[in-house]
């Protein structure tokens, strides 16, 4: 296995993290990394605000949930989805552009997705850890508020960076033939598979918390579809200039 | 720079493969490397259809735009955001579950991308070369229809997979001045940011082309926000239970 691949498998979200600062040139060759990620027809319909000013990245931590991490972690992005950039260099082109479609909400947080995941591959080749913030969508109108964010470009996470000062375990994932299916989606095969990673993950919380924490996959994945579905984000993207058309 | 990083700046897209194929250990190897990207609440909101059916594979390439590389590349694969495994497990564990929400179809298509690209670092860092197929989504109910996907599972994207046959150049990014963005989202210093570019990408073009295209990034763009809108997806996503409320 090649060093690269073994960074993959061994990555886990760090949530706690040392007073060192990651240098400016690193910081740019991880972007540098992550704006090399594919882009759908080369769009690059992305941004990323560096939250520095001391007082920003606190109400940015107050807006996304508070977590302590947020504050401390040597540096601090928002990942935009940016259809400003370039629908408006197309229509100094001389194109009769369109906005608020679907396909463009899709293409830009992929493109986004994309970028940030490079980056975050970047970043622990380099031996620093990472934590992606949904809840960046917690509060999404007030971020962008915040950082000034213009009509077409959205905040669609934010994300940790810096030195670890924690090594948490890798957490298991679901078996592989749930996730890669032959020609055909036979979820009939799924529910065995779910079964199988409920106890899975039964056992991770058991060993992780001394025995403390009794619950499972499926238990844990409960307040996702209930309380934490953030109802006001098609309503903000809407007022954003993602018509969802 | 270390060589992870290396093999991220490298990317380019490959469009022509060698006959070789891919192990069938590497290619789970590339899985559980995606598999290990992070995962919003651990919901892990993706399937992959491998297409290996000969007629299947020769259809979906008709659909996805009738690129012959999707044909002949060693693996080809439909990344699909899949709201339906994670939602069912939650339901059978009591929770009365919602479905339909614009934060769901966003966590679900942004999961499937930081799987994707993970695999697709992997992937290159083995010395295979790839391909992102956005095409899927030119006629996404006709590919649904015949991988047989089930509501709330959408193909997001393809991807093909296979040992290079050709060698191109890296493409140029934008400034990273323009993505990297200081407090707050400034895009008064775009413009200039951007007619750099475009004047990086005409020197790219020319180069290429041994002087005979003449464009540049904007241009590029034109046809992205008229003609290639995929105006159907609002539609489709609605149809598929993904209800953007």
């Amino acid at each position: 296995m090649n060093p690269t691949i073994e960074t993959l498998l061994s990555h886990r979200s760090i949530r706690k993290f040392s007073d060192r600062k990651i240098p400016r040139p690193l910081l740019e060759t991880l972007v540098r990394a992550g704006q090399s990620a594919a882009t759908s027809n080369h769009v690059q319909a992305y941004s990323i605000i560096h939250v520095v000013n001391p007082d920003n990245r606190a109400k940015v931590a107050e807006l996304a949930g508070g977590q302590a991490y947020i504050a401390e972690c040597s540096d601090f992005l928002v990942f935009c989805a940016d259809m400003k950039r370039s629908t408006e260099a197309a229509e100094r082109a001389g194109a009769d552009v369109v906005r608020g479609m679907m396909e463009q909400l899709l293409v830009a947080s992929v493109d986004t997705a994309l970028m940030a995941q490079n980056m975050v591959v970047a970043a622990e080749s380099e031996g620093l850890g990472i934590c992606y913030i949904g809840g960046i969508r917690n509060n999404p109108a007030e971020v962008s508020e915040l950082l000034h964010l213009p009509e077409h470009v959205y905040p669609v996470f934010g994300l940790c960076l810096g030195y670890p000062d924690q090594s948490p375990e890798v957490k298991p994932r679901l078996p592989i033939e749930a996730v890669l299916k032959e020609d055909y989606y036979q979820d009939a095969q799924d529910d065995p598979l779910v079964a199988a990673f409920d106890s899975t993950m039964r056992d991770y919380y058991h060993s992780r918390t001394g025995g403390t924490k009794d619950t499972n996959w499926s238990e844990q994945l409960k307040p996702l579809f209930t309380s934490k579905l953030r109802p006001h984000m098609s309503d903000f993207l809407k007022q954003r200039g993602f018509g969802l058309k």
